[in-house]
């Protein structure tokens, strides 16, 4: 962990440095995944036999072996202890109510010289949702991406995911029959991705692939962008606290340790004006630790990643937040407003005290699939939009085209392009 | 010019080859990409200056040499021809109009059980606007792409564009002083992407970078992708054109070749009901092929690319057309609207016997970046969507976490995270 105070020297270079540190894959993790999703695309379902049995110690050849049903999910679903599954569904409905709210309108209007002009949104024809399995196998995430495709109107979800030595996980299988996901195969990794890209034999390909993963995953993405739709190259998960000193300090070190417990790339960062308060909470995390089943992960992201930043006045803190741009900003005051206007980048904000970021992985309604990484900067959470595309459209009376089209016909010859003229002039009367 | 009609033997292969058939950069193009985003990432200015002079011939030294000032984009805008000025603005008012009407709306509401929810947007701080230089060096273009960035809210708009041997185009000059550029850097290629993505010396890093170039530089778009926004990985430009046989053919021809003449790499498709017409229409494309200006690349494309299929009925067009999911799409038919509502996939659609493809790339208002290369199934057109970001938010009040927090332990405790469900239950009364 990295204690910086913004009053001391050397304040400017050392948080610049903990900005620029991207905490990403490096370029073999490129070279491997590009190997490959090219044997994937050549050999299909053979390829896949191959790396499943060499990653997953999983033998694909009967028809169960390769794929799990819709009943196999709905067993699971209705053998779920009944408060578990209560959950799930509470969490599904606050999900898709969330969602649903998320729905573009169509435009269709004409203009004063008749030009008729809209745009409308439709779902993409299919939508394949990467799940990772054993330690972060989460039916959260599984929800979090299949509804919104659902809501969107998504006619096929298919659903990948690894089962290491033939393991599956039960609530994983009760979300995606919640989600109501159409076809579930036991293939993981970049080749995973590269099937739902480019298509196999047994795998139909979809057009837009979403979901998180290990680095091979992310940057099978990554590479087969353009190929398919992607959600967005995911990171390791990062939280920002923004608190004062009359938070709980132990309530604090919860939420700090919620993202370290993540993974050991994960990165947690307080951000307070009490310098008091920041060693309690020091303490608080030291303490948790002790007793934290997750302890060895959470420790090990804390004393790598973790970050304490101690300001004049929070008002100092949200241009700092505003640089880090991170994935989750917690802001703990009791009027949490006037610093949440301020606050520009940021994927998910946590308001009051009340609000730990946990609330918002599960249950609270918001997607959780967020920008990491710094790239709240320019990119937004998983949306309903991320399953669908908006057509332009132009329809241009008579009238409409005299009006305008001289002009177009100008710009078109003075870009060099004669047959665009032409294609106009010579609808003009 | 490839002729198929639905009806003949063999047709289904022959189509499933256009549909796959990717006029795409090989992987050579990839590993250059590589290397560039690699040196100026290493060595900033002094990469771009070795790299201006290598591929642009031009001498990047005096401040002249690197930046075009605001001034000289003012005049010359003032030096332009009175007409194509007008034009100019014309096209800039209606690309404005549409696009203002693309702004989203945030979202801030309370549900039933006192959780509040809601997501803001807000624009990026700075994009970058690449603009080709030489014979695709198009005032259209920058308008496309900065007018949405300007409505979006964007800070700084920074633009760079190659000047091959130091020449200029006054009209992309003019064009930045009507959309209100900020900076123009006097760099072209992967290397300006790079500079863009990365930051230099000289060239401060963006969040977003959209615009058209050649392979190079999309492939360097694509390679940077999470690292900055990008746009779409736009490919060579398609027309698709369905239209019954009471069309003129030379309409049509002049329609087909006006996305012909972009590239060899171009294509053009007919899709028609009228065998006796779709002759006509390629008599009509060889008589203009023989006078237009740009016949050569028009021809190449024609010639390698080109394809009219025959259907029985227009209605079969459709599906056809939702598997070319082509960039742009006319319905050329009394009445479009059963037709429009039938398809699927398409980048933007130009309804009725009066809307020319050329239209809507200059002057009928929604934006002409649209996707290429089969991927409107799941990307849609520039819009100021891709200039902003989403930032959700949760605010509990103590009723909303005690409410549904049990239910987020639980999940959390399943999950294995045992400090998400502490962040939680710590909360809780």
């Amino acid at each position: 962990m990295l204690l910086l105070k913004t009053s001391d020297e050397g304040f400017e270079a050392k948080f610049t440095k903990v900005v620029r540190d991207r905490r990403e894959s490096d370029t073999q993790v490129g070279r491997d995944v590009s190997a490959i999703l090219h044997e994937v695309r050549e050999r299909g379902d053979k390829a896949l036999v191959e790396y499943t049995t060499r990653f997953d110690g999983h033998n694909l050849s009967t028809e169960d072996d390769w794929s799990i049903s819709k009943e196999t999910c709905e067993e699971a679903y209705k053998s779920l202890d009944a408060d578990l599954r209560e959950a799930l569904e509470t969490a599904a409905e606050r999900i898709r109510a969330y969602h649903e709210g998320q729905l573009p309108e169509d435009r269709d209007y004409t203009d004063a010289i008749g030009m008729r002009l809209g745009a409308r949104w439709t779902a993409v024809d299919a939508a394949g949702l990467y799940v990772p399995g054993g330690r972060a196998a989460y039916p959260s995430s599984l929800l979090m991406n299949a509804i919104p495709a659902k809501v969107a109107g998504v006619g096929r979800l298919v659903v990948t995911t690894p089962t290491p030595k033939g393991e599956v996980n039960p609530l994983v299988l009760a979300a995606a029959h919640i989600a109501g996901v159409d076809e579930i195969y036991r293939v993981g990794g970049a080749q995973a991705v590269a099937a739902l890209a480019y298509g196999t034999q047994r795998i139909k390909r979809v057009d837009v692939v979403t979901g998180p993963g290990n680095a091979w995953v992310a940057e099978a993405k990554r590479q087969l962008y353009g190929v398919v739709g992607i959600d967005m190259v995911a990171g390791p998960s990062e939280i920002l606290v923004i608190a004062d000193g009359k938070n709980d300090p132990e309530w604090i070190a919860a939420d700090l340790l919620s993202q370290a417990e993540h993974d050991p790339t994960s990165q947690s960062i307080l951000i307070t004006d009490d310098a008091r308060f920041a060693a309690q909470v020091e303490d608080a995390v030291d303490l948790a630790l002790m007793k934290l089943p997750t302890a060895k992960t959470a420790r090990a992201s804390w004393d790598a990643h973790g970050l304490i930043v101690i300001v004049d006045s929070l008002e100092d803190a949200i241009p700092l937040a505003d640089r880090l741009a991170a994935e989750h900003v917690e802001i703990a005051v009791d009027d949490p407003e006037p610093l949440f206007a301020k606050l520009r980048h940021a994927g998910s904000v946590f308001l009051g005290r009340n609000t730990p970021e946990a609330v918002g992985d599960y249950i609270a309604g918001p997607n959780h699939v967020l920008p990491t990484g710094r790239r709240a900067r320019f990119a937004s959470g998983l949306s309903v939009l991320d399953f669908m595309k908006r057509t332009s459209f132009i329809g241009a009376s008579q009238g409409a085209l005299e009006a305008i089209g001289p002009a177009a016909v100008r710009l078109a010859e003075a870009e060099g392009l004669p047959a665009h003229a032409l294609s106009i002039s010579k609808r003009l009367s």
